[in-house]
């Protein structure tokens, strides 16, 4: 018998839940005192009462029925628009489990959870301490994801058009589309969530966020980001170093510069670091982008062998819902699952995606050329005419251009979304990566073709200057306005009354301001913005060194603002145990590479670096091939820079290796036929 | 008890060893009919019996005796200079264990061979069945290597001042140092390889070798070799194909020819291909290098699968006898041995060997720029004086070149080896590989730097064309004569005496002919040979395309000549069980990097593409500048492709998740504390 308990840390939300009605768990270790309401499935207004007691049935019953053997409760009453979900111990164990999850062993070491051995694991008895809320969370979607129909039935209280689930089919999905399940999100725990904040960013909390706590109340992708981001803050701190010492510094070549403006060649902008000033700049910029990364990389195992997520089995795991094959048995694990054959995936991502992404890239710079030619044309037209009428055709190309672009990337997201949910991959992870990096390379490109077309087709270095100036500064304003300003005008004056009301009803569902918050939208814009500021610092650092100090003045607004935002702002987002950032630290590590080349073709634009060469006599087609040279060479040390700093620290590669170790006599040690699938044996 | 019987696979040299004389096993298991000759140790002729006997008594002694639980056998009689080493069974099996070799279950898949399930492997009871001779005589080698001193004591027979052991030493290292031993080698057994012989080269099976038996007989390296080789021929069809149809069928821009040599510009070399041949010549060669290394990633995988060496467990093996440390446990196995940290070893290759080898290469580059001074200076003088003196002195700079090149390689393959050493690698594989590297690069270098000096500094494409064309034909002629005809030669007419002496005394010691035969000299000539060549045609393709046709004719005449050599001439090599080509693959993919660059630059040069470029009104400058998009997008293109292609095929991907899906599932229902080291747990 479980029962709901008026104390300890369940929160609010439990109060309004009566005694009694969770479902009842099946097995004598899952009793508890109190359950933790983990899950909120909200149904529409016009539920039946049949097809919600249906649901948590599913819900309730055990995973050899076809259930999903978690615990639901059906919220205010019978009748109401929500079920409230939980989970047994058991249930939360197994998918432990399952998920690969790292845990305190007894002798306080990192081990792979084994649910046989689980009562060698400490905190095993008490779920609140053993298993983060997040990952509670996340167990009970999985949970709930992989609810399948064990045969052919209908749904009942649904119309026959849409409430017949075929054998096999996804019960989730199916009861999405069928408009049954409105929404499923995780719950505030406000308690925990209030302890977050006020750890994290009342007080400012820049330099030393309290990511443990992070990773614990929202689970890894969000922690992640906000390490990267404090990592990435820090790192910042010596190119920021730099760009002010070039800047003020260092005298800044004012004869080279004299002599240009007495030529007539250079007059309007003569702010340009000098050449040594130039080179400093680009092969420290080299340096730090490879150094940052393999730090990061450090970093991050570190990190995710303190969070346990080494070692995730996501590939032995069940096909994420979306996957679909004929079914047959899986050749490794042995399990009844959808298969599709890995060559047929490659192809598709080959063939079909690669080609139309090209395809839209190409659009890109085609709306790019069409712009810039309209506005020649539209000039010419009107220094001819003059006319009002010609003046205002000026705008013309400019709004043209913004329509084009506008329509062009929704058409993209909507084609990089259906072109990911056809490559059908069969993991999470693998489908977020190759969503992301689709939307990604579009996203960057769309930044990026304005300030590559000035310096490398017009190859106008002052003009690159200013727009990445002006982009920067101009960003930053935007920035402090959209996370800073607003937010705290939000908090402070608008939604005063709210928290008012708040905290007189106590007793009253506060489910239903969860509710009414918008969900969260993702890192992806996040993460992109600290992508393309990375760009704008590596790819065109050399140009303009200020770059990293307004980064990092960037950053130090930035953390609060994405704290505040994800704490206050929006439903708390599931979030998967991940080991690393994904796609996103390929981009970065990517983005170093293509900083190399670009900081030489900048420096081989640069005047002074040309007029410092003709100087020294090596001739304007020399330059180039010196210039293809220095490329080469920095990109090799770069390499070789990369493979020789390890990307776990010693310590890491020893925990990883006692744990290959020891799953290797494990196996030497077992009769080895156990494993093997029947189907296979002789 | 064991004996030797005389009948069965057990060859000639059985005979002479007189019955009873090898050591007695000590478990029943490994009781046997017959015991097989494996490996011999040669002693020096003033050996004392006493030194003898401790050694044979060293061998046979259990592993916890401090011994290498081996058979030996004292050869003709107890003063003879020679011990005959065997292995009994329970020892093959512990060792086959220890290395993590796969072998056949029962269901006849490939799974990691473990003594607790042996019973449930297949032909588990016959050793010769079960393990191939190379690695029954590697395990003989790697027991032998890893006697060490249990503590501080003589060796009997031998002067205090050499033969005192310190405790923990490496006591085969020891002997050596002492010289009471002479040489360790694997023995062969005659009619298996007379059987090899027969279906491999007399039969010239070019296309199709026996790579089974060359794996069983002489082990993976060995076989690794041979298998590329094959691949690597099968390869060059293609190329060979387009080359000749380039060469003779396409009409090579006649006009075009005819225009430079009225211009005066090119008279003298007009076979070079015309633009578009040149175009269609790189990019095949860019691509075909690229699919080359790929498919050959998966063959290789395959192969390493089907040899049962995918899941090699070097690093948890014990430390190779040349690595020192401080002694302690390994964190990792909890056995104690010598310990060096990761990051100092990193650190000595990053930071000494890596500007060393820079350095040695610098002095190439120098000794090459010395050579072409000196001869200018030369031929000045000798056109200014005309005497003899200075017609002499025409050949100086050669002559210093040579001299000052062969030093420069003796000291540097000295350097290197050294270097290796220190740097203090603890598995075999990578002290191997960081030498290999080492050696690779000087090499390459030395045997590049002419064809690079004139591609890239005189840019006289005609030259490269002429210097490329004979050293292949050159190369080749001397290949097939030091390769094929001499091998002939001595087979047939100079060996033909001592061969029918050894069908006459059937009975005499045989061994004695296998002592006279030179040690195997390793495959890195071969190795170095074929990417040499692989160079020539990847490199430099475009100038020059029969490059492939010779290499193909070269190829299938390589194949039995190596096979020869490793048959007839040599002793029989030792080989490890490898799971691929190491860092032979690695080299040969990197070369195909470096060929899209290469081959970019070249066609740049090629004076035929630039009058095509100004033709299309393309100035100077902007040819470099697309040159270098090119080169870029050509790289993308490859990189693209070859992430696309999977480097191992579907089925073999399978089987190595089933087994990691066994060992995870095998860890968790093990009590994790039987694997912790006893010290670690708290």
């Amino acid at each position: 018998m479980t029962s709901l308990g008026d104390k300890g840390s369940v929160q609010t939300q439990t109060k309004v839940l009566s005694q009694g009605c969770w479902t009842q768990v099946s097995c004598l270790c899952c009793v508890s005192e109190r359950v933790e309401p983990l899950v909120l499935i909200q149904l529409p207004d016009s539920v039946q009462p049949v097809t919600k007691r249906w649901l948590i049935s599913l819900i309730e019953a055990s995973k050899r029925h076809g259930g999903a053997a978690l615990l639901a409760q059906p919220g205010e009453d019978e009748c109401g628009n929500v079920i409230v979900v939980s989970a047994p111990r058991c249930t939360l164990l197994r998918a432990t489990e399952d998920l690969g999850l790292c845990k305190k062993y007894r002798n306080e070491e990192m081990a792979s959870f084994s649910y046989h051995d689980r009562d060698n694991f400490t905190n095993v008895d008490d779920m609140q301490e053993f298993l983060t809320l997040a990952e509670r969370q996340y167990i009970v979607k999985i949970e709930l994801d992989s609810l399948q129909a064990q045969k052919k039935q209908r749904i009942p209280g649904v119309p026959d058009a849409l409430g017949v689930l075929e054998a096999w089919e996804n019960i989730c999905q199916k009861l999405v589309r069928a408009g049954v399940i409105k929404d499923i999100f995780p719950l505030h725990n406000q308690q925990r969530l209030n302890d977050v904040c006020r750890r994290w960013y009342s007080k400012k909390q820049i330099w030393r966020q309290p990511l443990d706590a992070i990773q614990s109340y929202f689970g890894g992708t969000v922690a992640f980001y906000f390490s990267f981001l404090q990592f990435y803050t820090w790192a910042l701190v010596p190119p920021a170093f730099l760009g002010l010492v070039l800047t003020f510094l260092v005298p800044g070549g004012g004869g080279v510069v004299k002599e240009q403006a007495v030529e007539g060649v250079m007059e309007e902008d003569d702010d340009g670091p000098s050449v040594s000033g130039h080179m400093v700049q680009a092969v420290f910029s080299m340096l730090w982008s490879t150094l940052f990364i393999e730090f990061w990389k450090r970093r991050s195992s570190s990190l995710s062998h303190r969070w346990g997520t080494r070692h995730l089995t996501e590939r032995f795991a069940e096909p994420r819902p979306g996957f679909h094959g004929t079914l047959g048995l899986n050749p490794v694990t042995g399990r009844l699952e959808p298969l599709f054959p890995e060559w047929q995936r490659q192809l598709r991502v080959g063939l079909v995606s690669l080609p139309l992404v090209g395809l839209f890239l190409g659009l890109v710079v085609l709306g790019m050329t069409g712009f810039y030619h309209g506005e020649a044309l539209v000039q010419g037209f009107h220094q001819d005419s003059g006319s009002l009428f010609s003046g205002a055709l000026l705008y013309l190309p400019s709004i043209a251009h913004t329509v084009y672009t506008t329509i062009l990337k929704n058409v993209y997201h909507a084609v990089a979304m259906q072109l990911t949910k056809w490559e059908n991959h069969r993991e999470e992870s693998s489908f977020q990566n190759h969503h992301i990096t689709k939307v990604l390379l579009f996203t960057f490109f769309n930044n990026f073709a304005v300030l590559f077309h000035i310096a490398f087709y017009k190859q106008d270095l002052p003009l690159l200057r200013k727009k990445l100036a002006s982009l920067l500064i101009l960003n930053q304003l935007v920035n402090q306005c959209t996370e800073v300003v607003v937010p705290f005008i939000v908090d402070h004056f608008l939604s005063a009354p709210h928290k008012k009301e708040q905290e007189d009803d106590l007793e009253v569902d506060k489910l239903r301001a969860q509710r009414s918050l918008p969900p969260f939208p993702g890192l992806f814009a996040e993460y992109i913005e600290l992508l393309v500021k990375f760009g704008y610092l590596s790819l065109f650092s050399c140009v303009y060194p200020l770059t990293a100090v307004l980064l990092l003045l960037n950053n130090v607004t930035e953390i609060p603002g994405d704290a505040y935002k994800i704490c206050k702002l929006f439903r708390k987002p599931f979030s998967a145990p991940v080991s690393n950032m994904g796609v996103w630290q390929t981009a970065f590590e990517v983005l170093g590479f293509v900083s190399v080349m670009s900081n030489c073709w900048l420096l081989l634009l640069s005047p002074r670096v040309q007029e410092f060469c003709l100087e020294g006599g090596i001739s304007g087609k020399n330059i180039i091939l010196v210039a293809i040279l220095v490329e080469h060479v920095l990109i090799l040390v770069k390499m070789i820079l990369a493979f020789m700093i390890p990307a776990e620290p010693d310590w890491v590669r020893i925990k990883r290796e006692q744990i290959e170790f020891n799953s290797m006599q494990a196996l030497r040690q077992q009769d080895v036929t156990s494993f093997i699938p029947k189907h296979s044996l002789a």
